[in-house]
Parts: C-alpha cells; sequence; structure tokens
C-alpha cells in the first residue's frame, strides 16, 4: 500500500530478522538524521521514556513492534511457548509503564496481549502472531492518519493558515501523522496551507520535528515561541487550530503536549476553531473526563537546561508537567478516523471507539488462520 | 540613601571618573556575574539592543548614564558648550531609537536633554548638569521601585504565591525593581511569598533573570516554561500575577514582554487578579490605546538558535514580536509609584503622570543652583 503521496520520514521498520527495530532517532532531529537499533527490553523503554520516539500513535506502534521483537528473539533461542508467555508478562509491563499519559501505548500493549493468548502452538508461532499484530497495528495506523486527514481537510477551504502545538505529524505516527494529516492531504491537491508551528518547549518538537517534516516537504511553515500566539491571535490569526492528543476522555477532554490548554484558550478567545486530531485509539472509554488523566511530571533538568548550558540557578524549582488538559468545551470537533465528532462528545465518542473495535475483529476474522 | 534591606545586584554604576558606565552583562547570567564597561555611543547602543541592559526602567537609565558620560568625556576634549549640545544631538537620536517599545527610554532622552536646554556654561558645566540629571533619574528609580514594593505588598497577604513574566525585578531597575517589588517587601517583614517564574523564551529572562536574583535573595522560585502556566492555574492557581510594563497606553492597555498577554488571559478564566507595576514614567499619555504601540520585532535566530545548536531548520519562517499587548480590560490594576488604579484607568493614569511631573519640577527647583 502506498498512499502517501508526500514521502514522509520513516519513523520505525523492521531490524534484521524482525528481531529488533530500526527507529529514527528524533532527539537528534533537525541537526541529524539517524537510525537507531533497538534490541533489548530495556533499549525500547529507554526509546519511549527519552523521547526517541514520542507522539502517543509512534509509541503504541514501538512497543508492539519491541513485543514481537523480543518474542522473536526468545523462540530463537528454543524456549517453551509457555516461557515465552510468562516473559511477555514481564516486557508488557515494562512498556506500558514507560509513559502514563498516552494511551495508545496501553492500548497497543493490550492488543498483542490479546493476541497472544487467542494464539495457539509453539513459541514461534506465538512469536509469529504477535509480529502479525504488531504489523496489522502498523499498517492501520497509516490508514488511520490518511483518514483523519481526509476528514479534517475538508475544514480547510483554499489559502488557510493552520496553527498546531507540538508534533502530531508523520513523525509522531506510522502515517502521514493526525493534526498535520490534513495539511498534507491539502497540500496533495494543489492546496496553499500555512502552518505556524509552536516551538513547544521544552523539548522544542514544534521547531525541532514539525517545522523539519514540513520543510521537508516543501510547506510553508513558522515557528514562534508558545508565548507569541497571543500576540498571532491578536494581530493576523490563523484561520484553524489543529492538534493531536494523547488521551481523550470518554467526555472529550483531551490530553495532549503541554501548552495546549492555553492554545485553546485563546483560539477560543479570538474564535479560531480549535480541533483534536486522533484516531480512536487515543479514546480511552475508561477515563470519563480529564480530571482523570494521569500527568506526566518530566526531569526539571529539559527546562532547566533548555539545551546545553545551565539556564536557570540549580536552587530554583522547577514545575514541569508534560501534558494538560483541554476542556471540551474549548474544542470545536474531535477528528477520528471515523468521523468529525461534534460537542457533546460523550455519545459519539463511544460510537466511533465501539465501531472501529468491531470492525478491527471482523478483519481479524477474515485473515487469521482457522 | 540605603533602603534596599536585600543586597539586589547594583545593574549599573558609573565607570572611572564618570566618563563611562559599568553595567552587570545580564547575557552572561546566571552563568557569569560580570562587569562590561560601556564608552562610546556604541557601546551603549549595543548593550541596550542585545539586552546586556533590560528592563524598561533600566534602559531609561543607561540611556541618561550614557549620554552624561559621553558629554564628560566631550568635555574633557575641551570642545565649545555649543559643539556639546551638536553632539548631543546625535547621541540622542541614537539612544532614543535603540529600541522602539520601551518608553522609558525616550522618556530618560528628553529629561536629559531639556536639562541640557536649561543648561548654561562651558562644555564642563553642560556635563555636569546632565550627569546630576542621570544621578536623579537613578535616585528617582529606586524610590519608585520601594514606593511601587510597598503599595503593592498590600495586595498580598501572608503565605502567598505570585505568578510573573520576564524579569521586572531589580535587574530590570535600579532598584528592587518593579513586579517583584513587593515580593521583596513582604519577604522584608518575614512574609512568606512564593513566586513562579514563567521562564520566558525566547531570551528566557525569567530563568536566567528572576529565579537567579530571587534564589539570590533566598526567596523561593520555581521556574516553568511559559507554556506550563495553563496547566498551573488548572491545577494550583497562583494567588495572583504581577508582571512589569515597557509602556501603558493612556487607556491602560500595556505594552510588555511577549508572552504577558496569554498570561493574563488565563489568570482572568481562572479568576487570578492580574496586576501591571511600572513606574509613572512608563505610562504614555501621548499613546491613546495599545494599538498605537510600535511593537520591535527580533532576530529570527533568537527563535531559531534557542541557546547553541540550531533548533529549527533555517528554512522555516519565524514570527518573533518582542512584546504583545494586554487590554486594559484583563488587567485587575496598576501599580505606581502614585497608587494603584483601577479601572477605568483613563484618569487616574493621567492625574497621576502630571502629579509626578509637578513633583520632579519642584524638587528640581528646590536643588538646582539659581
Amino acid at each position: 500500500m502506498n498512499e502517501r503521496k508526500f514521502s514522509v520520514p520513516e519513523t520505525i521498520r523492521w531490524g534484521p530478522g524482525g528481531l529488533s527495530a530500526l527507529i529514527l532517532d528524533q532527539t537528534l532531529l533537525p541537526g541529524l538524521h539517524e537510525e537507531k537499533e533497538l534490541s533489548t527490553l530495556d533499549d525500547f523503554i529507554e526509546a519511549i521514556v527519552s523521547l526517541r520516539v514520542r507522539g502517543a500513535p509512534l509509541i503504541g506502534i514501538t512497543a508492539a513492534i519491541g513485543l514481537a521483537a523480543l518474542a522473536r528473539q526468545s523462540a530463537a533461542e528454543g524456549i517453551s511457548a509457555d516461557r515465552l508467555r510468562e516473559r511477555f508478562a514481564g516486557w508488557a509491563e515494562g512498556l506500558a509503564n514507560a509513559r502514563p499519559t498516552a494511551v495508545n501505548l496501553v492500548w497497543a500493549v493490550r492488543r498483542l496481549r490479546a493476541r497472544l493468548e487467542a494464539a495457539t502452538g509453539d513459541a514461534g508461532a506465538l512469536a509469529a502472531a504477535l509480529a502479525a499484530e504488531a504489523d496489522a497495528i502498523h499498517e492501520e495506523d497509516r490508514r488511520m492518519c490518511r483518514a483523519i486527514g481526509e476528514r479534517a481537510a475538508a475544514l480547510l477551504a483554499g489559502g488557510e493558515s493552520v496553527i498546531t502545538h507540538c508534533n502530531a505529524g508523520s513523525l509522531a505516527t506510522g502515517g502521514i501523522g493526525t493534526a498535520l494529516a490534513p495539511v498534507y492531504v491539502a497540500a496533495e491537491t494543489g492546496r496553499r496551507v500555512r502552518v505556524y508551528a509552536d516551538e513547544t518547549r521544552p523539548l522544542l518538537q514544534g521547531s525541532r520535528l514539525t517545522a523539519w517534516e514540513l520543510s521537508r516537504a516543501g510547506i510553508e511553515v513558522t515557528v514562534l515561541a508558545d508565548n507569541m500566539a497571543g500576540s498571532l491571535f491578536a494581530s493576523d490569526p490563523p484561520d484553524i487550530a489543529f492538534v493531536g492528543s494523547d488521551r481523550i476522555a470518554a467526555n472529550g477532554d483531551v490530553a495532549n503536549k503541554i501548552g495546549t490548554y492555553p492554545l485553546a484558550v485563546l483560539a477560543h478567545r479570538h474564535g479560531v476553531p480549535f480541533y483534536v486530531l486522533a484516531p480512536t485509539s487515543t479514546v480511552d472509554l475508561g477515563t470519563r473526563t480529564g480530571a482523570e488523566i494521569p500527568i506526566e511530571h518530566r526531569d526539571p533538568d529539559e527546562v532547566r537546561r533548555g539545551f546545553g548550558p545551565l539556564l536557570a540557578p540549580e536552587e530554583a524549582g522547577v514545575y514541569s508537567p508534560a501534558f494538560d488538559i483541554t476542556p471540551h468545551e474549548l474544542v470545536a470537533g474531535i477528528v477520528t478516523e471515523r468521523g468529525i465528532h461534534r460537542p457533546p462528545y460523550t455519545d459519539s465518542l463511544a460510537a466511533a471507539v465501539r465501531a472501529a473495535e468491531v470492525e478491527r475483529r471482523h478483519r481479524e476474522r477474515r485473515h487469521r488462520p482457522t
């Protein structure tokens, strides 16, 4: 399947023999474009914790590929199926806890666990089933990105400007991204779309990643420090705001990269429609509201040291949540691969998640050996 | 006069023989605490443009000391009074245009020009008059800071938390600061005040300067990236917001460091009173509303390169205004050395500016040789 008309960077692929993963190390962008091989459980966890791979969809894919690669390694050692199932439980726990906010991580681990539970045969057969599930998650993600992009492109007319936060582009997924997907889709059809990218402190995923992938694709992008969005909204407001999400509660409250909430507040004040674009795997029906979403706090040195020298005194405290919650009343719509959901979100999101689940089971029954 | 109970850093002083200025080079903080000597007109302009000295009150003082130091150098060359007046016009123009937004710069230059016009005698006498005016501005600034601090301290009760943006502390003035002055005053009387300091991208005056000067004074300070204030307001809101200003329009609209406006919007949404603290010299009655305030745009590399490596692709555009405008309706009060002004601001600010002017003329008549 080659539906990506833009050559977006490959964020993850199997390593030699499917025994490892090769990731694009995103901590090195935009300066260096280098792959890194992940082989051990610690490699995978470290890559997720230190944001070598990041973005809710992509860390789900990474966890899935990691579990499958570890299973293949174990199968190659000649261990029993039972022993592999035992080991899997440990890997799954380690990976699921690598980052607490993004629900896609837990969702991917849960899918691999279900696949393992349903699978039969020796360790090799179990590893093969896990690898097939990881491939399915990766492939579904590509399709979900494309579907989100096509649906959200309808929200853009010609010559429009979009503001986004963090990176919810191809680098955050296995496809053309979520928040940036409609930008790629619109550009493919010759529409001129300009993007304002919040730099997104502390780790600058906006300037380092969003600006890089859009520039690379020939799409006009302007970087601004996060605190400059207010000035932009007041002087030359963008037409629409598109952001991704790490977890969407059942009521439509949205956890996303720190700084999303103030952007939504500004958009609301200036009448700019604020949309959240994410696959249904990001919707967590088990979380009723944003208040229940656990928020990861990051190492103070990410703020204090910036990118090199010490920029705040060691003795100063640091407040550094990785995410914030945007209440659903500030969200004009949530775009999933199944449609554009409008407030009130509860029923519409629940229906979409369930429909996606049913469709996936259907597909599995068709493809799985009986 | 020694009313500073905290030993705040000396931001500027006369160089040897009053022929130059010694500034604390704020671009090197918090890593290095070094003075730099400014001797030529270019030195003074460069120091203001590149933010070695910054903060509206301090750049006014720096321009005043610069004009006086240049006049003393010329007088030492033995030039005529008329020649000195001619040279002064060139220096004044260069300094007044160094940064467009902060009105204190123009205000200080105007005061020195008026003093020169009123002065008589040879070049040495004129230079002495200019130096006396520069000293007066510096000394008045110390008193204004103290008065602002005492008035605004009344807005703080015990154990309170303050959020601030950029640095409107001692490093921005010749005294104990503007926005931070009530924090120092409260701490002097044994009250425990905690400060949240927005790091303030792109040049991090919050983490580099505010956190440094408060830590140095033993006041508890917590740094956060600008985009984290929304999360803080939603989870554990500070009791009050204090910021400085670079220019206040006649209607109470406030120009201040980029990011002030979004902070005011968040404070308003969360019911946190938002105060602007600045001397009457920052109020520009000739500017009717914020829309008339010229906004300086800065070098894109301040955003792109952050502090060292390239963090955004060269081909990406950059939007980098140095200031934004906070509309007066988001401001709970403006604290000047003459009182706490409440909305509507127009009459109250105009009265304060005129009263300050009358008082200054009075003092001048008392002190100036007849």
